[in-house]
């Protein structure tokens, strides 16, 4: 570390309102820190570009904490050490967890995860196997529980979080039926993930069609989308439906909040309506990777990807993941694996 | 049984739109059938009055069947045996269970539960102890689970169902809010059932007073009401916070569904929001009347009731519980204890 070495940040210079626009950020050039005892540095390979971090563009309050303006804007990453002053890693390693829209970071050792080389590519530690492919596997596992036979409706099927969790409700047993915007996305979902069916939510008759092709009723509805999609699947639930709220990110730009659907029903029919953050059962990650990690090398978990190259893309990956351009899980590529 | 005896019945003429109205109903008299082998024949001495009556009214899908057009309406009531085909019951036995809204019923002795005399007044059989008490209780203990210094809220506080939900909540160490309609009913509410504070749902502000009678937010809501009261209660819940989904009598009567609160907290709070209808778990019953029984006698967990005279007041009080006239459990008492 003698010579200086210049890294490229994206910091947040200004609080969206709506649709975040293209200079609410900045790529800034600055020297990277040294290191201080415990601290490694790490170079970014793939960043992980999800529909939450919009919440960390508002300062309303939310579960993910906002990120200060000037500051460098946070998410999911995954890059290789270049230096080290922790035992716990040296230089050639590959760690998850560094956490910035930065070239490179410095950060804890303690806050990174090491991950082994050719198991699977290092994407899949952001998407399939990683925070989102998590999250499906909780919301399955500790809210949704489908069983044999039961109708699974699964949201922004073919993302990141909603294929994962189809697919594994199609491991349990359930009918599964995606829904996902166009013929590509919902064409995918089913010859590739093996859904059942899948509906796309531009069709003029939405709600129609949701119920024309879950003729049984809908079991477990798992949200990643809100808006005119919420209001069809809760209307249809069964007695004893659950509903896994994962994410809405049909209304993340949203200025003011739209109503919901009418509660009276969850008395009538016992449903059950609960939130999923994944962080809140942190045992989850390991537990999944183990699980997954064989079904992606063998080729019976499948996902796909959107990479998009550079990080001072980064901002644009995000205003397209917030209106469904990206097919699968979304990247964006900052330096070599 | 050899002589003809005469009966009284409450009959259905015609489905309500929004409120009943008094001819919906009609009084009938008519010879009772004589009894097969296995039915017991009771006499009413009180019926239950209950808020979930208004769905068996309509024909649109519901938990409660609906009562068929010509038929005497339905509901919990405890009387005398006067005539058994059965030897599981003899003339001068107290039995829950026939639900009708008859002066005597004819009903298999299998439907029927004995109840002892004297332990606690018979109306208490309808209401503290019987099923707005097990409501109540299964409410809490299944979903509601609050815990020491937890704020729960509930909403019309001093009804059958609110009364004992709030008594339970504070035994379990929580901070307990009620809400009701008026004065009166918020003063018995702090003094008689010892709540921490009730807040009147009829004043100018509601959200704002139920905010500052809850200065730590809300980590149950027990809902019973719905409209604006839900909306103030579900905007204030805290992280992790419960909403025990047990009725909405304030939208009863509306012939068109309110919109109800965006879903958008329910991820970021990781609410959960759950329906109870108390009979799909029929073990809590016997469970909580021994619990309770003892706390009713010691006077330790407090009651009231409005009691209407008369079979053929029943539809006016179920009127009146409709539209909160009642104060505590509503009964009519159809003839002597």
């Amino acid at each position: 570390m003698s010579d200086i070495l210049m890294r490229r940040s994206v910091v947040l210079r200004r609080r969206p309102s709506g649709e975040p626009a293209p200079d609410d950020f900045e790529v800034i050039e600055e020297v990277v820190p040294a290191l201080a005892a415990g601290e490694v540095l790490v170079r970014t390979i793939y960043l992980s570009i999800d529909p939450y971090m919009r919440g960390r563009l508002s300062d309303r309050k939310s579960y993910a904490a906002p990120v200060q303006i000037d500051a460098p804007m946070t998410g999911e990453s995954i890059g290789e050490v270049v230096a080290s002053e922790s035992p716990a890693f040296k230089p050639g390693d590959i760690a998850l967890g560094a956490r910035l829209w930065q070239s490179h970071c410095v950060v804890p050792a303690a806050q990174l995860t090491p991950i082994a080389r050719g198991a699977a590519p290092l994407s899949a530690y952001l998407g399939v196997l990683g925070m989102p492919g998590t999250t499906a596997y909780s919301g399955m596992k500790d809210i949704g529980q489908p069983k044999p036979g039961e109708t699974v409706v699964i949201s922004a099927a073919s993302g990141a979080v909603g294929s994962v969790a189809g697919q594994l409700a199609k491991r349990a047993g359930a009918r599964v039926v995606g829904v996902a915007g166009g013929p590509d996305k919902c064409l995918w979902v089913q010859e590739a993930l093996g859904f059942d069916a899948c509906v796309d939510h531009r069709v003029a008759h939405f709600s129609r069609a949701l119920a024309d092709t879950c003729p049984a009723g809908i079991d477990v509805y798992f949200e990643n989308v809100g808006g005119a999609v919420q209001q069809a699947a809760f209307a249809q639930l069964n007695t004893f439906g659950r509903m896994v709220m994962c994410g809405m990110v049909a209304q993340y730009n949203d200025t003011e909040l739209q109503p919901g659907p009418n509660l009276m029903s969850v008395v009538g029919k016992r449903l059950r309506i609960e939130g999923l953050i994944v962080s809140d059962k942190p045992e989850r990650f390991a537990e999944w990777r183990a699980l997954a990690a064989p079904w992606v090398q063998e080729g019976s978990l499948r996902w796909r990807e959107t990479v998009i190259e550079g990080l001072e893309s980064a901002p644009e990956a995000l205003r397209m993941v917030l209106r469904g351009a990206n097919f699968g899980k979304m990247v964006v590529r900052v330096g070599p694996g």
